[in-house]
């Protein structure tokens, strides 16, 4: 990655997690170590479509089960839709959810 | 449901709208009809684990396609959690979403 991103954008990007379909745990791991190894104070789970009760799951497991102790909380949610299109063209609205996480 | 039931809890229950599997448009119609017949205040979107998304969605879809020019928009949004037991008696954690949608 270009040293010219690390200095602009970059920085922001690691502060978040994006939910799909890996497994379960890898986002949940995820979470914990943006907190306990990078030292991270606000992390923020993105979530789309049917990944979005997912996101929830992630956020509610990292923060009751695995920070508790360290005081992370669901600090803000905000729901959005975006407009893309489909493989045949056509334009979809999709649902997407920003829970921050934070302590 | 008892006269008794109606005088405490219902008037509140009146403004919720449960989001499960039936048809996406009855839970979108549902909610509309809250504010636009029953005049309502505000509308409390609920749903648990999978339904999540689709609570998500009926939040989008009412709020920007058929609500927008009544000035109805996300109000507050809660994520917690419930423990329940599930047919083989194990406890299990079910993520929730309270999606308060007002004028």
């Amino acid at each position: 990655m270009a040293e010219a991103e690390k200095t602009t954008g970059e920085k922001k990007d690691e502060n978040v997690v994006f939910i799909g379909s890996k497994p379960f745990m890898n986002y949940v791991t995820g979470v914990v170590m943006q907190f306990t190894k990078k030292g991270s104070n606000e992390v923020i789970v993105k979530a789309r479509g049917k990944f979005i009760s997912r996101a929830v799951d992630v956020a509610e497991v990292t923060t009751k089960r695995f920070l508790n102790d360290q005081g992370v909380k669901v600090k803000d949610i905000k729901i959005d839709s975006e407009e893309f299109e489909n493989k045949e063209g056509k334009k979809v609205n999709v649902s997407t959810i920003e829970i921050t996480l934070g302590k």
